[in-house]
């Protein structure tokens, strides 16, 4: 990649130390000490440190994509997602992608592999977030939600989920996230059939 | 967008009241308490709650985009990212998007637009995050970095950018949303500017 024009180098900060300032079921709030090599300030920032969590594009042979609608508490208002969730202890990333997939939608598929990984926020967030295509989705197992998750399962092309995504029918930044890695992939897999088809 | 097939629609919680558990520099953390209208159960629910954010794809004329190059604390690395930071009390996206480019880069540019409004994470942060498409940047003003910021400037060709991100050059998932809603215009543009050659 050619970069140019280019100001000095920002210093990599020492870490010290952190200290947990809350502990909840889904994150822990650190305050974490660092100190500028040069300068030799120090001062403490603040870390918003989950588990890492995994997402899910589940395609069908149809070229629908598995979407999710919730009501969120965050936002305090529903949002369509992909489905995902908290890894737990011991799985990678395809296990807890299938693994969430099955929970939420009761799909299942073939040929799982991990599209992209990224940080939710590397300026006041530890963790990442792994995105898993699965392809041949298929609705086949039984649904196992948590005690509070209520979920409407659909499947949408995946031309009409990136028109509605941009469109701001989608505000999840993770899985425009996600769409951003699948789209080539995708457009190419969309091209490849139209030539498969005009060649027979 | 048609979706098929469905599952039965979610409820909307009642939010019933909020405590903060934790205030920080950057974000507060909150215990909201919603309840279910039709089990009639109560659960609290952990909230991330920032401010909102504005982030800056900011384009010059030889169609490059400038980037910022910065440690981050979250994940205790560097992170190549666009200019962004928090609004400020009374500001609106475009007002926080030229201020931020300016002081992170001093950079500035014309014919600024909103591109598209997210949310970094629906499910636990209540922020939203908005991206502001700056044409005909040019670098032309002082610097104004906050007292820890240590920052690389640089500009990088689209296409490159977009390479880059995809190849996992590119972690955070606010820029790669904004890349997701860059990229179409981005392409469209392209094709116009190969046009208007051809044409003369």
């Amino acid at each position: 990649m050619s970069m140019a024009p280019s100001s000095r180098r920002p210093s990599r900060w020492e870490k010290l130390g952190s200290t947990t300032v809350a502990q909840t079921r889904v994150l822990d709030l650190l305050g974490v000490r660092y100190r500028h090599p040069v300068r030799g300030t120090e001062k403490d920032f603040v870390v918003v440190a989950p588990s890492d969590w995994c997402n899910v594009l589940a395609l069908t042979t149809e070229g629908r994509l598995v979407l999710v609608r919730q009501f969120r508490f965050g936002i305090d208002e529903f949002s369509l997602e992909i489905p995902g969730g908290a890894m737990e202890a011991g799985e990678n990333p395809i296990e807890a992608g299938l693994r969430e997939l099955r929970e939420e939608t009761g799909f299942t598929g073939t040929r799982a592999r991990l599209l992209g990984t990224v940080h939710p926020n590397p300026a006041i967030q530890s963790n990442r977030c792994h995105f898993v295509l699965v392809e041949e989705a298929v609705q086949s197992a039984a649904l196992e939600w948590d005690a509070d998750e209520e979920i409407e399962v659909t499947t949408v092309p995946v031309d009409e989920v990136l028109a509605h995504a941009r469109d701001g029918g989608i505000t999840h930044a993770l899985v425009l996230s996600a769409l951003f890695f699948l789209e080539p992939d995708w457009l190419a897999r969309r091209a490849g059939a139209a030539t498969a088809v005009h060649l027979t």
